[in-house]
């Protein structure tokens, strides 16, 4: 069923990313906001939101007009933002993630059990990402390490066109084990929101991660 | 309390690494077999085997001759010799592993949850080892690649005298997730080696792997 | 100037990503040939061939009836197939390469300066590569074998949709010493074709590598 | 020709490291100087120091003393110390470097040629040390950072016991050229650090790196 979208930070590149492979599912974009403004021909059936924290009234001022669902990717959010995104969720159905990747979320799942059964060994993690990341550590390297409830040092490094590089290593007298997760393009998390999206949809209200999205249905 | 082992292998790497650290615990080596023959100065509690395929007929020997429990790590074994060693199970305690390091079976309980959850992903191992060692691929990554079950490509690397480096990677469209191990000295495995021979002691007859020396207390 | 150029290829991936840089920078495509056959508008000022092995009699026939220079990267050509192109370059101005990536040229003159000096040294080569990939090991895999000039055991891995890994590895007693060249997108590829195309234009007859058009202009 | 050495820092990692590897090869050390004091036999013919920077004077006071060549590995010096350094050098031949391995000089070397030719691309330095490691970045990743002679990033990661590992990264639009070192044991460091001391018997005096001990003899 073809679905009417609204699509806050069109023009970054996730922004892209996601409207075409949208597009290319049959879903049509009626709304836009980027730092160009407003564009809209119809009103959205659920928006999503790829764009930057200092834009996050403005989202949440559109969600508030239109009333739909929201699937919101943007990284950088501080604490007051989180909970005004929670507050959110008691109008409308909320998926938030800082990373829409099904590795990211295995790659959480795995460094979970190894903190519990590793005990007394070093942690350190590290991101690699693309010269224009604005973010710096990654929002998903923060998720990596909340996960891990310590508090563990963050390497961030900047190169190129990279997609996205994260590693987390554990490290014992005699040994190191890491988990390493490279995007190999962004469509792995474009496919991510489109999963959310579907999801999104039939829920009621609430505040999702998309660990519930992959696991909970 | 301690211990008067033997060392079958004693002149090996491995086994100079392990009666190392079991004279630094306080434990006493009272018979050794290798390439030089036996030497003996009185009957052994335990014994410890890190050889070859081609001494296991020894090694039977040995043990139904002392009738004391065997913590073997001996890799490249073939499946009539597995057997012999399960039977042998039958008379006294057996623990048998191709890798004693802790690391490796967190890595072994990461990839098979991976291997369930990633459905329709490639999946791949390497490892890379000092140009000295025989056997090829290691035992270590035989063991990773039963824990996954499929038949899954294997690539060896012979490089100076890298401890031992494994790596399982999964691979989707748009992302690639691995897991390495390194071991930075052959200490993670003694250690493992301590560990099984306190275990087995104090145990029936059975064959054990060290998943349960580690996890089944 | 704009360009009028024929492509050989151009249905598959590189072909692709060729056609859309070509494009971009104002060129324009008269001519294709992929699997679905010939098209043609007017006659080419050059031709890019990212094809098959068994693609290739066809473009020897198109070379010789448009007389254009050729720019071409079809990997796993046969050494009778390498002759042909060195007898071609004698009718027109050739370049033939496995890689079209300045990176791939940079990390093969590493490779042979750390070849020179690490004598006694081992060496492991090994890539990894999209599933699709049809040719094993990739000829960029070769072509640093072939710089190093000596018998090396090359793994290859395929997993996802990577674009390109490849990594050459010097082992000593005590360290191991690394190159790896990570092509985060094919877009580096087709850059390094448009930079093959404006070279050879004003070339003339002769059989040029990428290592020529980027450092002997 | 059996030689009679001092060791500064005799009690630490590298010392001890240096010691074993020195008395195997038929040296004899005569004179130690660690946290629990002086300990001499006879007068050195030469001194190797891998200590700490508060040592450092100490250091100045004992080759005054016995004039002789000194070999110093010793990381975190700071400018005045190394000023220090070379002023000593007027008197007796002094060997100076934060890393006696061979890899580390070759990579450095491979680091200048690509800074030299990739012009436009990031640059990232990481490394990754034992938890017990004092100086942070390590006195290596500031030597690579050196040689390139920008302005770059580096990243120190602790983890376990790891002797050592280096990287530096250079990332332009599309690719991602790695290069990194491993060290597998300590004892590639005391092995370059013989080097030095056999260099530096012979030489006049003057203030001499690694590098030229390894490529301008």
């Amino acid at each position: 069923m073809p679905l009417k979208y609204g699509l806050i930070g069109a023009s970054g590149r996730m922004g892209k990313e996601i409207e075409s492979l949208m597009n290319e599912s049959g879903h049509t974009c009626v709304f836009k906001y980027d730092e160009t403004g407003e564009w809209k021909t119809e009103s959205p059936e659920v928006v999503i939101d790829f764009s930057l924290p200092q834009v996050f009234e403005q989202t949440l001022f559109y969600i508030n007009k239109f009333k739909v669902p929201l699937v919101i990717g943007t990284t950088g959010l501080n604490s007051s933002q989180i909970n005004a995104l929670k507050d959110l969720g008691k109008t409308v159905p909320v998926v938030y993630s800082s990373n829409y990747s099904v590795g990211i979320q295995m790659m959480i799942k795995c460094a979970e059990m190894l903190n519990e059964n590793l005990s007394g060994w070093d942690i350190e993690i590290s991101e690699t990402h693309h010269r224009f990341k604005i973010d710096k550590p990654s929002g998903t390297a923060l998720m990596i390490k909340n996960a891990v409830g310590k508090e563990v040092n963050i390497s961030s490094l900047r190169l190129g066109n990279v997609p996205g590089d994260h590693t987390i290593s554990f490290g014992g007298l005699g040994e190191v084990l890491s988990i390493t997760h490279h995007a190999t393009s962004r469509r792995t998390f474009s496919e991510g929101v489109l999963k959310s999206v579907l999801f999104v949809l039939d829920k009621k209200n609430g505040y999702y991660s998309f660990k519930e999205v992959l696991f909970h249905k």
